[in-house]
């Protein structure tokens, strides 16, 4: 930390890779038959990743409610409830929380003259950067799973469909 | 890195705090006179932070053609253009590029069957994902540094108008 301690913070405005990782498994949920659930192994296997590396995003995924997580040899993971019911905003932030993107170091409390409207609401600069991402936010809470269900139907192709629906099949539980 | 290639990455979706010193410094080059500048140090001075650290901001935003730098022993920095044609996309774009947030590894290609509709347009995850992405870099377009300027105006006390006002006075070339 320096002496300022505003220096050396989080560089990049970059999401976790492990959302990329969270939609496609909760995608892949959503193809299971009712009832049924599919270990973290064989989304792992699915998708190319190490368990372990799955595993920590499953978990958050569980913690947030999106997904069931079930206990024992024949357990895995569903969903928690209806593909269209869970949105694109719930599962990015079980992956990366609800911390605001932009990082306020209230600078404004350092200005001469004191502390800068502080004892008011947010420096009107946050107020901006924060009305703004609420708008992405709102674009994401607007899209569901079944969203992607539905591209996928149309934009996967029929091989790829196949091979996708024999794995699951053979590992489903 | 990881066997599988996807691990360890970027974890947190958060811009590197030089936004926020970018968008105070750019709010403090709107007060300044017509064809005047200020030095870095009195930019790094009046927003409480190291010189050091406010320089690889500066530079940023000069590469981006935000504000200009006058070189020599009364050189400083100024707005390149009018505050009201500089949009707040602008500033945060200098700072943290125009890299996504989402963070996309093509997982979809390791999924069985093959490379899932890879050699067509992105997958349709990082599709929705980036569409979000881009309503938010519309709402910081729609915005400019005169709406700022605007805000200040409006909420800055008169205590503390004084104060930036009298350092500005005494420190501006």
């Amino acid at each position: 930390m320096s002496p300022t301690g505003v220096e050396g913070r989080g560089r990049m405005r970059r999401m976790s890779d492990g959302v990329e990782a969270a939609l496609h498994c909760a995608l892949a949920l959503a193809a299971l038959p009712e009832g049924k659930v599919l270990p973290g192994k064989s989304l792992a296997e699915l998708h190319g990743v190490s368990e372990s590396y799955l595993l920590k995003h499953l978990r958050a995924l569980t913690a947030a409610g999106v997904i069931d997580a079930l206990p024992g040899p024949r357990g895995g993971y569903r969903l928690s409830r209806d593909p269209g019911r869970i949105t694109l905003l719930e599962i990015v932030e079980a992956i990366d929380g609800r911390d605001p993107a932009f990082a306020c170091r209230e600078l404004r409390q350092r200005i001469p003259g004191g502390a800068c409207h502080s004892g008011g609401p947010d420096c009107f600069i946050k107020t901006r950067m924060l009305a703004a991402e609420e708008v992405w936010r709102a674009a994401l809470r607007a899209q569901t799973l079944a969203d992607l269900v539905e591209d996928g139907e149309r934009q996967i192709d029929d091989r790829n469909k196949k091979a996708i629906a024999d794995f699951l099949e053979a590992q489903v539980r």
